[in-house]
Order: structure tokens, then sequence, then C-alpha cells
């Protein structure tokens, strides 16, 4: 099982940041979003809708305390994995990780608290530069699942027709 | 050469996402993002403080117009590839875009138009599933440079230092 826990939402600044985390890790193989901060209906609304339309078993919820979050997981024996770019370097860390079948993988916000970085098994940067945490993300699960998450088929009431040219879309 | 073209950007809508989008073109290995919509320039500043601390050669530029755009990339033998959920699977296509030096990779913003299709060589989907144009463009960076780009030196005034735990900067 493939945990994300987005920290410390921000219903106006992060929407849609926060929405492109959620859509990322449903498409690229995890189960769940886990989100802290404040409490976002139309973020929940936003990821369930899609879930609703074009398939899969994805789910979205809101922590009220991201530390209780961790805790919880790592009684139930997940690796925790915090991406941050001064984090050890995933190309190096992802075979270690990749050998563990339940991960919480915590995604930041602007300032993340310090225990987080103690809380964590592995610290992981995709690059130690700034850019993304939608591209950390990304990338970390392409990885993680080695490339296979890609060829995953969802059955939803919407499906898109892969196309050289324009759009086919089936059902509605 | 690699330049990302990023269409119709918004200056208060798309600043972040935008943003997010040019470091990830500059970090994964793009020569330079073009945007077109509304010109910038605090999308510019950001974009230009990073390369200017963090190191590298990385360029933003606007166009005033996206055809105009692709159609001079196009008279250099550039091949044009689209991002869009409509297009053909990545992991299928790959392999031949590969085999092109110079790439103009064009990454959509929330309509479309439908003469970019026409005018790609290829369109190209990360999924055909609705997520995120960001994390498209990460997956498509990192596939294209078979990982590569990752171990990527810049040389700027500041360096992280990965870290087990915690933060580790040189310079300022």
């Amino acid at each position: 099982m493939l945990v994300i826990l987005r920290l410390e939402h921000r219903p106006f600044r992060d929407q849609r940041i926060s929405t492109h985390c959620g859509l990322v890790s449903r498409v690229l193989g995890a189960d769940k979003i886990v989100y802290s901060g404040q409490q976002d209906d139309s973020f929940e609304a936003s990821i369930n809708d899609v879930t609703e339309r074009f398939g899969g078993k994805f789910k979205i919820e809101f922590s009220e305390s991201w530390k209780k979050t961790i805790q919880f997981y790592k009684k139930k024996k997940f690796l925790v994995v915090h991406l941050t770019m001064y984090g050890l370097e995933i190309q190096k860390q992802i075979g270690k990780i990749r050998k563990n079948k339940n991960i919480l993988l915590i995604v930041g916000g602007e300032k993340v608290h310090w225990e987080v970085y103690q809380l964590a098994d592995y610290n992981i940067a995709v690059t130690n530069q700034p850019h993304s945490e939608v591209a950390a993300l990304a990338i970390f699960l392409d990885r993680y699942f080695s490339g296979k998450e890609l060829n995953k088929k969802f059955s939803g009431k919407i499906r898109i027709i892969p196309q050289e040219r324009g759009k086919k879309v089936e059902g509605k």
C-alpha cells in the first residue's frame, strides 16, 4: 500500500498544486492521499470527481495532525519517506526503498517542520535543486514502480483512447 | 537542444504552475522555456532568480505567438512534441523520440488550440488520465534523458549537500 501525506494544505493558495499532487498520486499508483493543514471540501471534491469519472479506488482524507498520521503509519510498519531537496539522492536510494511494500510518502508544503525530517526513515531528494513537489512526487512514483504504473488500466465511466492527433473519448 | 513551450500563461491564475514548469524544465535538462499568453515579469524573475543562485544557463523567454514559435523551431528542424492526455503512450513512443537531439516540447494550458495537435510531430500522453502538466513534463524529461539528468551538476552560488536528516547548504 502506498499512501501520500501532503503537509499543511492552505485552501486558497495551494489548491491547484495540491490537486495536482492528488491526481498524480492517483494515476501513478498510490492508494490514498491524506492531507493536513486546513480542510478543503473543494480540493476533496475535485479529486473524488476525477476518480468517479475515470475509475479506480483512490481515496482522499483529511488529517487533523500530520504527526499523528505519521505515527499511525509507523505503528503499522510502513516505511516513511519524505521528499525534500535537502535529502539523499533518489537514484542511489530507490533500490532499498523499493523492497518495502508499504510506504507513507510525505510531500511537503512551503515550510516543513524539522520533526518531519526526524520521523522519516528516508529523506529523499529528486535532485538537490528547487523545483516542484508535483514533479518530485511523479518521478518518485515512476521510479518506485519501475515505470510499470504507466500501464495501469482504470475502468471508469470515461475512457480516453490514445490518438496520433485530436481527441477520442469513450463514455461520459 | 531541448526547448519547452508553455502555452497561454495567465499571470494570476497560472503563476505557480508555470513556475513549477519552468523550474522542472531547468533542473531536468531543458535549455530554455518559452511561454505564450500574457507576459509576466514576476514569473520570469522567479525563474531567473533560481538560475542565478543555483547555477546553469537556463533561459526564459516570452513569445507573442505560440504559432510563430512552433513554426520557427520547425524550420530549424526541431522535432515538435506536444504533451496531452489524448496522445499516444509515452512508453511506446519515447524510443523514437529520443533519437532526435533537438526537441520543442509543448506543455498545454487549460484549453489547447486544435492546431497545436496538427502542428506537433508527436502528441504524447503520460497516461491517458487527467493529472498535471508539471508531472507529465517531469516524466517526459526523465524518460527522454534516460534518468541521467538527475546526475547533472550545477555550479551556482548555492549548493545543497545531500543529507540523511536536516539541511546542509553551502554558499548563499
